[in-house]
């Protein structure tokens, strides 16, 4: 059983770890906290980037000899894989750490033994306290671990109507000052931003992270299929973050390799869908080390994800607006009957401003497994 | 200044009065609550329906001999009006009633004056205890009041994306029982219930009240401008609650006066608008007695409505749910650009069962004036 002391750090490690979304992938989020043996912290630390020290090293180099027959409390099992760095569970042992307590255990191939290396080596282990939370906490990792692709979230931002613009396609602005900063926030937590070409012609975006200090900036993406939508000085193009545009391998357009920083070419969609086959693209992204991606493109794109059962979490921010004409949110998603809607669970709704956040997850198991 | 015996009883009375919603028009909802000069509950009572005794006299005659040198406590002044009862504030004085402590003011000609008959008769009186509530739980008759048109709830059951059904017009069901059955308890609080040609012919509704013991069941109303969507077996037409059914002037119909029991001819919109004219519509409905609508209708009929400046609150039911495709919640509402948006503010969001209740009431105080 764990104690109360071990269960407030593991809320603190959890808290730790969130500071990192966005900056450590392919590797997930770590937070860790360790405590002497009367249970007194006496070091902390988070895995604050992909080849920095894990988590479990940062907190032992806080804590020091005081680390010695104390308890290491970790979001996720210690790894037990040499890589950039060395194994946590080594380090663990090294420092004298009498007991480990973690939440999640590590679902990787090549990580994963840590718990049985520390039992090995005589350290007191233990699984699973808080582990709901960690798990939450570390979502978009443990999805792509076992999807082998990235955890998708879907963005909008619509009136109550379901408009993302009026009938005129104006849409600045519908949602308030600060629903617009909470998605940076969003951005600022994903590894990619994706847009499609609509989204690109209509609005120019810059999609990068504005106003959150630290950051780390997610790669912009296009799915421009024509290779047509993103044009010489667009904003995306600068040097706020890197960008990547995906074009169909057959578009008919000649690459301008010198304004595209980087540019990759994909099949079309299959079964008669328009634009880029979506896992394809998403199969690229996490060749690239993209876990996580922020899905902010228009209805067309949004569409093609549903349709594609590549929406993990969906994100909309409902602002107190009624239009009654214009562009709606999500298009063409292959749905045509009410039985074959997409179900979701409200998992959570939040006041942003005047606006609300409305969080969704999709509940039918079917559509998971897609 | 009020006590706090005062204020509890306030609020039971505020809760005695919500009970009587739909049911008193066009009168207000009212309770009352009595206490004796010690400050203990003697009588309890609200205006129960059009016609009955007031909230103050159920409660003067509970109490007995005991409200003699007490306190009434009202949401509302007491009237100083002879109607179908005698004036309320001389009752009062009869009974012995040594103070009196409302909240709201009468705003209407003929029944105010209730506090200075009491003043003039020795009778101690304070304003204001708790009005913002009391003036919320009365929104409808103070509304109707003022702009002489009654009060207009819009509900809409839609998806995340603003879908009322799917590509093949298919929705049953889109939201959850738990909001279908709370629908009955808005349409209870409503005097009418109106909706659409639309409507009609998609759904062929019924509109009564299910599921609510002793509810008053609402004048069931069809906007059915040219007179050829309510047929002949039509469910509304049954005897579960009244039905009106409204039909263009020069509609070229011949109106079945055997099947309709109630019909009424009306101007067609002005100004290029499809359909009948609102104003016109709730002009007749509020000579009728109506004070609160609740706008059922589909999109078509939701726009005109909005377009006529003729909504005051929205109550949407958002079901966690994506289509993609199918009629949205709003149409035609004569809104082109960001700019003329019709801007609301959020005054609730409930979860219901799995979906998601918003209630949001315009901004704008040009709309309100319209």
């Amino acid at each position: 059983m764990a104690t109360a002391a071990e269960a407030a750090a593991m809320r603190q490690a959890i808290t730790l770890a969130a500071r990192a979304l966005g900056a450590t992938s392919p590797n997930p989020v770590v937070g860790c906290v360790v405590l002497d043996a009367t249970g007194t912290v006496v070091g902390e630390g988070y895995h604050q980037r992909a080849g920095g020290p894990h988590a479990e090293v940062h907190a032992l180099r806080a804590a020091g000899e005081r680390a010695r027959g104390g308890t290491a409390v970790v979001t996720l099992e210690p790894c037990n894989h040499t890589g950039r760095t060395g194994p946590c569970a080594q380090a663990l042992v090294d420092a004298g750490i009498a007991r480990v307590v973690y939440a999640v255990p590590d679902p990787t191939a090549t990580a994963t033994g840590g718990a049985h290396r520390l039992r090995s080596a005589g350290v007191e282990v233990e699984q699973g306290l808080l582990e709901g939370e960690a798990r939450a906490g570390n979502i978009a990792w443990l999805t792509a671990v076992k999807s082998g692709r990235p955890y998708v979230t879907w963005k909008y931002a619509a009136t109550l109507d379901g408009r993302i613009a009026a009938a005129d396609r104006s849409s600045r602005w519908i949602t308030s000052p600060e629903s617009r900063a909470d998605v940076h926030r969003l951005r600022a937590e994903a590894d990619a931003v994706v847009v499609g070409s609509g989204t690109m012609r209509a609005d120019d975006p810059h999609l990068a992270v504005r106003g959150i200090e630290g950051a780390t900036q997610p790669l912009r993406v296009v799915v421009d299929t024509e290779g047509t939508a993103v044009k010489p000085g667009a904003r995306i193009l600068d040097d706020a973050a890197p960008t990547l545009v995906a074009v169909a391998r057959d578009a008919a357009t000649e690459l301008p390799a010198t304004e595209l920083p980087d540019a990759v070419r994909l099949p079309r969609a299959t079964g008669g869908g328009r634009g880029l086959d979506i896992p394809a693209l998403l199969d690229t992204l996490h060749e690239r080390g993209v876990r996580s991606v922020l899905l902010e493109g228009g209805p067309t794109l949004a569409g093609a994800f549903v349709a594609a059962g590549a929406v993990d979490r969906v994100v909309g921010y409902l602002a107190p607006v009624l239009l009654g004409a214009g562009p709606t949110a999500l298009a063409d998603a292959g749905i045509g009957t009410i039985a074959d809607a997409l179900r979701l669970d409200i998992t959570e709704t939040v006041r942003v401003g005047p606006d609300l956040r409305i969080t969704a997850v999709p509940n039918s198991p079917e559509y998971k497994e897609r």
